[in-house]
């Protein structure tokens, strides 16, 4: 049935990555029940031992659970909706349809998403609560979800924060529409060149203008910051987008200063901090100073681009702000779906769900860059964390030939220069590569 | 076990009265079942054509079901909140504390919405739809729920949607900043006066400008709006609050050929439509020209404060600059709660639960006149819709008095002059009674 080759060393790595990657590809599927250790062992002519070793690792890494008395199953749906007729290419423009590879938009794979789990936790959150789901959502969330992003702060980003100061919302245009009414239309917003389109587009419309301001290899340039005339900074420091830079501390704590200075605000848009791929997590910049710092993040990238949930710390003052202004009104998210994320988070069903997707881009991540360097002229600058690279092309004629290149391929790519708010020197030649919509499968594995 | 008096004329109608305002009661609990027809006409002393009518009109009104071969089953849940621990009273404020009966607030109570269906529909949903309910949802909603929604207008409202133009937003607040992102924050929005706060008060919120326009027995002034610089206005035609006054067709029109010939759009706001306890529904001003109406409803109020789901039909040169600015991004609302929705309108469930919600306002509505009718000095206008009811009090010193000689009494109360927006005369005297939070309990019964 299983027909492995366990020959070299390390037979129970080996063992573990052939069914991990099977799991991945879906030739074992969702359910399925793997051979018991004994029987598994004989059929590869290996140690029982080495076969429980791998198996404890796909436990470790929630691939496949056990059950009592009646084996390990596989966790993961490794086909799913790649076999279902794709309801989501109905949406999908000419433009996308003729792209093998996307390497510009990317969700993570939604097959990845512990379905099983989650309808498990709705199905108690509907027997539990009952009548309650009923209730009006106070406008800044369900108190046990803002418990649970608390503790879930805490013990992934290692702040310490007060639950009372979480506000719930609908995703992260929906904050960022709300940070505009908190801190006035009449504030100018800086933003990053390079920099995600749907910032400065979110905050044009609502009103509020904004100010490019070029990202060094230390992030948002704060001496470029400081002669402006912005109020508020909104910064992905951890990894911005599409850069990759990292903010060093030293730069956060002049862009604190800055606030600080200004009586201003830091936005601190931690989108994909959760995939550091290796190495512990970067300090946030909200821990430095959490009376100028507004912290936000969401899970629509990590869990799944339907459920439009996110959140974010406000500091003290701007949180009686936020409560004088929409206490009146309810909050934008169903009470039922923050009951869900709630459990899903305090059952430690998230961080589980994290780290075996942390496990699948670990792969991708690999074999993208092994794929990479095996094109011709081709620098690649990976900053260790998110799900994008840079790969630059010093010898490319331009950025149009770059991604004239990848069409004839039916890759579809972007170059930092698509992303430039303002015109900005040093960014040509370097192309996007997001790989979080990339699977095994179109890496042609 | 059932002590009930039916001595009287049309027993039938007796024994219904009785059963449906034991089940609104609680004393008949969800879940119960109803004696046989045959055993209760027997211990009720009346044939079992009269326990067969009454059964059947509390089987049409969604009181009861009927389980083939077990006999009939009480559907609402009589007590359900009321005996839990109440949460919600964790958020009252020490000023709505002090009060016995709130007058001004009012949710439809909670125990009212068919817990069971709709965590039946949950679950069909879960299972139905499976990973599909993780995938993008596009920003002007799911297809299904939209294709409902417009099957429901033309039942309910007798309009003729293509549901295309139909858009699903998190609540009216979404709805009305979408408004003003979809219209332009320079134009200048005419709000009606007296009139529900959170209208206007989100209008500001969103950057926009919005002008009162005083409202006669005839809806918004027309000829006030004519000689106004108004772009938009934003108008509750079926029954306006909280004059409750109801817009003649010939107003409507006015208004109608006002938005042509301004080039500018009408906001037809029918937050509570659904509420005629009377008559039939009346017409809605979309029909007469849906090239310049923005019809918007919502079902926080039908359903559950819970549920934030609304939705509008746009003009189809507003809906193609929605989707201009829109479709990056994705729908508010969670796919699961679209969906459930969706199967609540089609499978009947939503009508039968109005059907219901109803019944029950019109015993709650008639024996509050009762109680009104004793109250000395009262004259009450009751335009037959809607939850709420205008009593005024001709011979009171102040609006001041009345409210505080309510408020000696536990009850709290709002009057027209406390929803002006701007100055206006003759309002005075006028007592804003919503009976929406009112339940058979508090009025003593």
């Amino acid at each position: 049935m299983f027909n492995y080759d366990l020959s070299g060393k390390n037979k129970y790595y080996t063992l573990y990555t052939l069914l991990r990657d099977d799991i991945l590809r879906g030739k074992i599927k969702f359910g399925e029940r793997l051979p018991s250790k004994r029987a598994f062992a004989a059929e590869l002519d290996v140690s029982v031992v080495t076969v429980q070793l791998a198996y404890d690792q796909l436990l470790a890494e929630g691939y496949i659970r056990s059950k009592e008395r009646s084996g390990f199953f596989v966790e993961m749906v490794g086909e799913g909706l790649r076999s279902r007729p794709a309801r989501q290419t109905e949406g999908k423009s000419a433009e996308e349809a003729k792209y093998r590879i996307d390497l510009v938009k990317g969700n993570t794979p939604s097959d990845m998403f512990p379905f099983s789990v989650w309808a498990r936790l709705i199905r108690a959150v509907l027997s539990d609560c009952g009548e309650h789901l009923l209730e009006r959502v106070p406008c800044d969330g369900d108190k046990e979800l803002k418990c649970a992003v608390a503790a879930y702060l805490y013990r992934s980003r290692g702040i310490d924060v007060d639950p009372r100061y979480i506000v719930i919302g609908a995703g992260a245009e929906h904050l960022y529409g709300v940070i505009v009414q908190l801190l006035g239309r009449d504030k100018l917003y800086a933003v990053e060149n390079p920099g995600y389109g749907k910032i400065s587009s979110t905050y044009a419309l609502n009103g509020a203008r904004f100010l490019p301001i070029n990202v060094t290899e230390r992030g948002m340039d704060v001496s470029l910051l400081k002669s402006s005339q912005a109020d508020v900074a909104h910064v992905s420091p951890s990894h911005q987008y599409p850069t990759g830079a990292v903010m060093p501390v030293s730069a956060r704590s002049a862009l604190i200063d800055w606030a600080k200075a200004q009586d201003g605000y830091v936005v601190e848009d931690d989108y994909d901090s959760e995939f550091r791929l290796s190495g512990k997590p970067l300090q946030c910049t909200y821990g430095l100073c959490p009376d100028r710092v507004i912290y936000m993040n969401t899970f629509s990238k990590s869990l799944a681009p339907s459920m439009r949930m996110g959140y974010m710390v406000l500091p003290p003052a701007l949180y009686e702000r936020f409560m004088r202004i929409f206490s009146h009104g309810a909050s934008f998210v169903p009470l039922f779906e923050q009951k869900a994320l709630a459990a899903m988070l305090d059952g430690g069903y998230f961080e589980r769900h994290l780290n075996r997707l942390k496990n699948y881009y670990r792969t991708i991540h690999g074999k993208l860059l092994k794929k990479l360097a095996a094109v011709q002229g081709c620098v690649v600058k990976d900053s260790g964390s998110g799900l994008h690279v840079i790969a630059s092309f010093p010898a490319a004629p331009s950025d149009e030939a770059i991604k004239r290149a990848a069409e004839e391929r039916g890759v579809r790519i972007k170059c930092l220069s698509d992303y430039l708010l303002s015109p900005m020197a040093g960014v040509e030649r370097c192309a996007v590569i997001n790989y979080s919509g990339l699977t095994l499968e179109k890496l042609g594995e």
